[in-house]
This record gives structure tokens, sequence and C-alpha cells, in this order.
């Protein structure tokens, strides 16, 4: 008798698996039941047909109801919803076009996915208040763009999909402002990763509050109304503030929910229930790094999860060996991207942490077209092992992101990121790649041949009760035309004939433009018997982020400033 | 008594080491001896000077005497010869401008790189012959362009700068051939990488003879003769035919040359003389996945060397792990990129090779600008480890190969590269990466549960005594269009329902367009009780490479076709 395989959700997850199943058993009985009127569709696409940058609604649709059946005999039921989950019978009631029926299953996987949060706020369901997660809200969202020409929108949340609509309104020429409740946008990744998108979307005239709540939609009046009190106008308001797991099947059936609020699945992705697997946004996986159990609410991983549930469903063993958490988000002519542990959920989770920030040229300085990109390293100070890493540009973040990744899946150290032979050719990169020459950064501080002191370090430092001297190395038109309040200008190549104007019994805090020639300097005075002494990694371009940050929170004391010239 | 650190050679490796060995010693005497006028200038950016997509000479130029002097206090001694190396009394006999001296030294460094070899030919010693490797050769070859205004060039070598310089003649509007001893261009990628190659450049009317030797400059016709005997117009004739590591110092002080041609270091870079150091194009390293000794003359490990040798001589133990042979080049919009071992050269050492092939978007297919990427997985199949990666298309390349250059450095699997979480939004990639999907293939391949079969491979079977049967799973559009002659032709979705059409006493070859609709097929095959079945890996276009290929050669018998609709 062939067996009977159910699958709960037929986009990524979901959709993955049923196919995944039927090519390792030519013979089972696969059904899909879908919620929602389409399977398999590009989620990840909806933004960019809000943007019209993808023309062709159907480019989305990469399957249907009768392809699952054509190609791989799946019987994918749409509109149907799962209403209750019956484990000791093995079976699910479901409720579709044809009514409810129980259906029986040998093996479950449940792929449900999340649904998007909408606070309950004052107007939050009016008609004009959208949120975006599947084709049917997308064309409603489109719809009202094209009937009721909105001149204006607030995007609530400053995360992926925000961003992207954010955007994408833009793009439709709607004036948009993106609104979120904490200090930055982007807050999976460390705030002079947040700044720099900000700057970016202020940029192409996009919109951006930060430390900003919202308390009510005002319908009539086409405002919303901010927790600062402000009211803007909003012919159109899009909740992008997060994605709960859609448990309710799973809650209902008593499985096993963890900590972090996802659904439990040991390392065959087999919840609590042993005829019962499950992928995707829904569940808890181990994050590679940290080794905590998290929700890594992402597409990659969870098609590839759909995959690895389906094969252990069928009886094909495939541990699945946890998430990195990689993403990326393009933001106008820019990209973000992010893998493993930010500096802040490092601290958190109690890494020793040392930092490593370069800004060097996505390619070859001298071949045309190099733009500038800034990376982050974080690391672990006791064994020189990367925990993650971050980086913000208008060219060659993803690959590096990409490689960092790598790196974090192999558990290697800075002394490997600082030897591996990436592709050179002037067009790609330097002969040392910006990730060569960051891990560069990471073994001289790690040695403490050169410690390290990031901006938001020296800014704190700097408003103490004991300031360190601060040593700008650059050059002096470099100093005028913008340096931090107090800084002793000495650059770097004067720095040997100049040392009796550098202060022995203070502590000094080197820096350059973007931290090379501060290096070249802390290691001259370091062997002239200056020891307490740390260079600023990512130099003034780093500071001046922060300084500019500080600066637009009142944060800045007169302790603090930075001159412009 | 301050270190005496004499380094000879002052270009990429060298001129690292000299200025890595300040930053650890303020108080050591460093001595650069550069043969050439110039110091640490950027060699990889010469071609794109004469195409003029480096408009600036002095671009190139990256450092000076007086700025190695000003900020590392490092003597350098350009247009200086090293003649002769007394090693038992620690010292240098010199000629430079100001004539001969012995300049005595602690620790030593040699970074004196490789010199082109210019093969003696008839006439390969004319005005209008040039290699490419300094400066001065970039400025006589830049004047003889300007002066005499060539109409044809004939570029002897395909290799990295072979193309870079094809590439550039044709930007300032001559008619370039490119002339190729082996079978393909780029011979050290598998050679369905040198075929793609190879259209690109005859795509851009860039000319292209393999399987064909020069054996004669005639200056006086501005011919060149070939080893078929026919004769090209050549105005302007460039030897890119390799570099010979310069040994002529070592040679004569008795360093240990090993069997690779290159200089014999430990894994301190420290060659046969305990004071002696070397890193760049002149040194035999370890090949970090053949375990072998080799020659890996690139920019990106001579920097790296440099480093490391200059720790190791100052006193500061590293050690230098090996090189992967990481590569990549630019034909024009394309882009060519290997890491590790190509398949031809992991058999040769023995491996017990598997190979998985992919044409696959480099972003989201249904974002705009989707193009398409052909990537090719090597790897062990005793134990999935991979052994090598190569990519060509026109985005999205590099990326690629970073990250296969990452798995060589962690000795990482198909079962990791398939897991990998890397950066996905519509953009940049797929849900599953192209490098995830060619891990599928892998693992399906080693699984037993979908083998794969190489274009090559296949053609072979076909023109053997017992050829097996094709089946083409494509639509019969596509087969109309272009198929393998006497393929039987079966849409994969009709597949099941005609199974009484396709034999069971016969090896079955299936393929589709890139491969997936081959495996969908041959799993649907494999489970109706077919055993002796293959799927084409790469498809219907790794084979219309190969068929073209042969074709080309004279190669093709009747038993082999292609027939075209």
């Amino acid at each position: 008798m062939p067996l009977r395989l159910l699958v709960i959700g037929g986009v990524a997850g979901g959709a993955t698996a049923a196919a995944r199943a039927r090519r390792l058993d030519e013979h089972a009985e696969i059904t899909i039941l879908e919620r929602g009127p389409y399977v398999s569709y590009a989620n990840c696409g909806l933004p960019y047909f809000i943007a019209r940058q993808i023309e062709e609604r159907e480019r989305l649709l990469l399957a249907t109801p009768e392809s699952f059946a054509r190609r791989y005999r799946i019987c994918v039921k749409v509109q149907t919803e799962a209403l209750e989950l019956d484990r000791a019978g093995q079976r699910v009631r479901i409720h579709g076009p044809d009514g409810d029926e129980w259906l029986p299953y040998d093996r479950l996987i449940l792929g449900q996915g999340g649904l998007p949060v909408r606070p309950p706020l004052p107007g939050s369901d009016a008609p004009h208040v959208f949120t975006l997660w599947s084709v049917p809200d997308m064309d409603r969202l489109d719809a009202f763009i094209a009937t009721h020409r909105p001149a204006t929108a607030v995007v609530v949340g400053g995360g992926f999909i925000g961003l992207e609509m954010a955007e994408a309104f833009h793009e439709r020429g709607i004036a948009t402002t993106v609104v979120e409740m904490l200090p930055t946008v982007m807050s999976l990744m460390d705030p002079e990763f947040g700044v720099q998108v900000a700057r970016e979307l202020e940029g192409h005239q996009v919109h951006v509050l930060t430390d900003t709540g919202v308390q009510a939609v005002h319908t009539a009046e086409r405002e919303v109304e901010l927790t600062t009190g402000v009211r803007l106008p909003a012919d159109l308001v899009l909740f992008a503030t997060g994605v709960r797991p859609e448990l309710t099947l799973a809650r209902q059936a008593g499985l096993e929910i963890g900590a972090s609020g996802g659904l439990v699945v040991n390392e065959f992705l087999q919840t609590s229930d042993p005829n019962i697997y499950a992928a995707g946004d829904m569940i808890e996986v181990e994050h590679l790094v940290s080794g905590r159990r998290a929700r890594v609410p992402l597409a990659g991983p969870a098609n590839r999860q759909g995959r690895i549930a389906a094969s252990n469903a069928m009886g094909v063993p495939m541990p699945y060996g946890g998430a990195l958490g990689t993403s990326v988000v393009k933001i106008f002519g820019a990209t973000a991207g992010m893998t493993g542990l930010s500096e802040r959920a490092a601290r958190a989770a109690g890494f020793d942490v040392g930092v490593a920030i370069v800004h060097a040229n996505h390619h070859a300085k001298y071949y045309p077209g190099a733009r500038e990109l800034s990376l982050k390293l974080v690391y672990d100070r006791t064994n020189a092992r990367l925990l993650g890493g971050q980086a913000f540009g208008h060219a060659g973040v993803d690959k590096r992101i990409d490689v960092l990744a790598m790196a974090l899946l192999g558990r290697m150290t800075l002394h490997e990121l600082a030897q591996v032979d990436l592709s050179y050719a002037p067009p790609y990169s330097s002969a040392n790649d910006p990730v060569n020459v960051a891990a560069f950064v990471g073994e001289n501080d790690l040695a403490g041949y050169s410690p390290n002191i990031t901006a938001s370090q020296l800014a704190d430092a700097l408003q103490s009760s004991a300031p360190p001297l601060v040593l700008d190395v650059r050059n002096p038109d470099e100093y005028l035309a913008a340096h931090i309040q107090g800084a002793l200008n000495i650059p770097v190549d004067d720095v040997r004939a100049r040392l009796s104007e550098i202060p022995r019994d203070r502590a000094i805090a080197v820096h350059c433009k973007s931290g090379f020639r501060g290096h070249l300097a802390a290691r001259i005075l370091r062997q002239h018997g200056y020891t307490n002494l740390v260079n600023l990694t990512g130099g003034w371009t780093s500071f001046a982020l922060e300084c500019s940050e500080r600066q637009r929170k009142g944060q800045l004391t007169p302790q603090l400033q930075c001159i412009t010239g």
C-alpha cells in the first residue's frame, strides 16, 4: 500500500518537500493543502512587482495545482484550511471549496510558515492599511494603488519587507516614510549599518524615523499618529512589523513549542510526534554560531529544510545542520548583508567579542568603477573564531557575506580568512580581498600588535571622565575638513619626527580615515615605548557615522564634538 | 644592533614583505633591491592601461622609493640587480646606478617573481614583438601602438594575460587573433569552459585558433607563420606563453629547487638556508587540495606570502597554509573563474572523480537581468569532498568561485554545500543558490539516486560500439530546435504514461536542457524498474558545447550527430 504523505502549506518549504518526496517515492500518495489560492509562488518577489521592477505578475506564480499534478502527480488543494489535527488517528480535518473532510496520513509535513503581525491599534484595520505576505495581499495593495493613487505612504517597520516596500512605493511615485520603533532600521544588523541604510533611503527621498512607534491610524484624516504625537500624512499604510509562526494547528494538536516561539524539531526536522515533520518559518532550528535554538524565518533555509524534511519523512535519513541567518537586502543601488551573529548578538550571547572594520574598495582601486564597501567581522577573542560578518556598499556586498557564511559553516578563524585565496583580477577584487584585509586587522588586534577600539567605544571613552588623547594621523587637509574636537594632528609620515609632541602619560587613540595609516602609526608608537594605545577600527569613516548618529539623537555632549572645517 | 633585512624584488611579494617587516620592527635596517625602475606597481593592471580602461598611467604606480622612505624608512634601490649571493658571508653583491657593492644581511627575503617566456623562434626578437610583465614592457608596447598604429595583432598564448591583452588590443581597434597550442584557451580550466571563453572572444570579433603553434615571426612581411603553415597578418605580436620563475640567483647560491621548478620553502616560507625566506611566483607551495608541491604564480598568494615570509623572517612565527589556485578572468562582458582542481587535474591526481554541472540563473529568474551561469563542481566520489569548482557567465561568477574556495579551504563536502545559507534576495540569488543546487546534483549522483554522466562521457559512449539510448525529456519544440541524432523524445510530464515506449533492455542516458527535468525523469524510470540509467549533467546546454567542439575538430563520427531543426 502506498505511503500517504500530507503536506500542509504549499509555498517555500511545503512545496519543496512535496516535490522532493515524489522524487524519492514515485508511488506515494502526496497531497498539499494550501490555505491561499496559489501554490509555490515567489513570495520574495512580491515587493518587486509593486515596484514594477517585475512587470508581469505571472512571473511570480511558479507553479499551479495543474502543473503539480502533471509533473509530480501531487494533489494540491488550494483555499483549503487544516482545521484539526488528530494525531492518534493520523488524520487532519480540512475545510475547502468542497466542504469539510478528514484526510488520513502516514506522514505529515507542516510547512505553514508565518503570518504578518498587525498591531491592534486604532484604525489598523482600515481599508487603506495593508500587510504584504501573499499574492492576494499584493493584489489588494496593487489595486489600491491603481484605484486611489495615494500620494503618501507610511511603512511601519524597518526590516527587510519594510525597506523593500518603502523602495517600491517610492518607485511608484508615493512619498514614503519608514517608521521604526528601534534606534535604527535593519535592526538585526549593528547600528552603524542601520545608519548607512537609513542614509541611502534618505538620499532617495524616503524619509526615516527611528525610535518612533505608531499609536493610531486616523482613517478620515488619512494620517498616522506617532508615539511622539506627530501626525504624518498617509494615504496608504503598510505594517511590516514582523511575522509570527502559524502554530494554531500545532498548538491544538499538542506538538511541542520551543522557548523561541517556534515548533520544536530534532535534527531530522521531526516534531515531538514521530510521524510529523516540519520545515520553514514555523520551526525553531539550531543557530550554527550560537548553538542556541532560534527562529530563522528566511526563504533559503525554508527551502532546504523542506527538502530535508521530505527525505526524512520518506525514510531517507538526512540530518539538518542548522542555520546561519545569512540575509541581504537591496536599498536602491546599495546592498546591506549579514551572516551569523552581529556584534550586539555576540555580546548578548556571552562571547568575548572582537571587532574589525574595513572600508575598502570592492575591486582594485585603480580599475574603473571601484566602490567603497564597509565590512565588519565579529570574532571570538579567545580563539580567533569568526562569529559573524556584516557589510554595506554599492557593489560586492553579497559576495563577501557569502564568503563569511562559508567561514562560519566551517567554524573558521581569522587566520584562515587572512590566508584564503579568493578570486582576484582587478575588475573583481584586490590582491588581498577586503575579507583578507579585515582578517589581518583582526589578527593584529588579537596578537596585541595593534589593538582595536570601535567607534562606539571611542565615543563613549571621549564622553567619560578620563578621555584618551585622540591622535589623528591623516593629512592636514583631511583633518581640516572634519575632525574630532581636541585631536592632535600628526600625519603618519611625520610621527617618527614628532614623537616629542605626543604625551607618554595619557591613553592614546590613534585614527586615520579608515584604519590602515592608524595601524602604521600605532606600530611606530608602540615600538617607541607607547603602550596605552589603541587604533580606531574603521577610522574616521566609522567615527563620523557614530558621531552623526549621536548628534541626531541629541547625545553629543560638549566633550565630544566633531569639528567641520 | 638593528637587524639588517634585505629584500630582493620590489613588486607584489617583496614590497609587501618589506612593509610588513617595518611594522614588526621599527628599528631594523630594511633595503629593497628592484631590478626595474619602479617599485610596488600594479602589475595586474597593465592590460587595462593598454585597453585604456585605466586612463592614467600614474594610477598603476602605487608607491615610489621616496614614499617607501617617507612612510617606512625603507631604502629602495631601483634599477639594481643582485648579481651574487654569498650565503656563508651573508651578503649580496649588487649592481646599480652607483656601480657594484656588497650588501650584508641578517635575513634575506627573495621575491624575485618570474620572467615571461619568449620562445626562441625566428623573428621572436623583432621590434614589433612584445611580452608584457612590467611597466617598461607596457610603456614600450603602448608607445609602439601610438607610433605604428598596428591594424593587426597576434597574441600567442590563451591564458590570463593573453586573453586580457587580446581584449585590450581589440579595444584599441586592432584586429586580433589568439593562437593557443593546446586544444582550448584557458587551459587550466576544463575544455567546456575554454570553449565558452573562446565563443565570447569570437562574439567580440577576436579570432581564436587552438591546437595551433607559431613557428616563425616574419618581420618584413608583418606575418606570423603558424605550425599549420598558415600565415597571419600581424603588425604586432605578443607572446603570452607563460612565466618561468627567476631562479638565477637562487641556483647560483645553491638553494634547493623543487620538482615543480620552484624554489623549495618550508611552511614558514624559509628556504633551505635558514636565513633566507622567499615569497611569490618563484617558490613552490603546497596545493591545498592535491597536497602536492606546485607552483601557483598568482598575485593574491604572492602578497599573502610576502606578509608571512616577513613575519617569520622577523621572528614572529606564522605558518603558511598553502594555495588553492583560485583565479578569475574577465573576457569582455563575461567572467571565467576556477578554484582548486579541474576535472582533468583531479583525475590526473588519482581521485575517484565525480562531476556536477548546473546552468542556473545568477539571481532569481523572475527578477530582471538574470543571466545564466555555468557552474561545475568536481568532487571525490569516495567521501563527497569538494575538489574544485569552475564557472563561466556574465554575472555572479566570482561570487560562486569564492564560495567554493572557502569550501576547499574548509575541506567541505557536498553535504555542507547543499545546506549552507548563502545570501538570498531576488536581486542576488535564488532561495537555493546555484552552489546549493550543484551540490544537490552531486549528492543525488553519489547516493545512486540519480547517477550523472558528463557530456564528454556521453559523447564518447555514443561513439562507442554499444551506444546508450538517449531519452530526451524536453518539450517537442526544444527537441525540434536541436537534438541528438537517434534520441527518443518523451517530455518529462509524459514519461509515466509512455513507459511502454522506453526499452528495458538498453542502457539509457536521459537528458533535458540543463539537468533538472532529466533528473525527474530518471527518478520516475528508476522507480519503474529501469536501473541502467544515467542523467546527463548540464543537459543539452553542456552537450551542445561538447558537440560543437567535436565538430570544429572534425571528431564527429556518423554515430554522433546533432540535428538542428
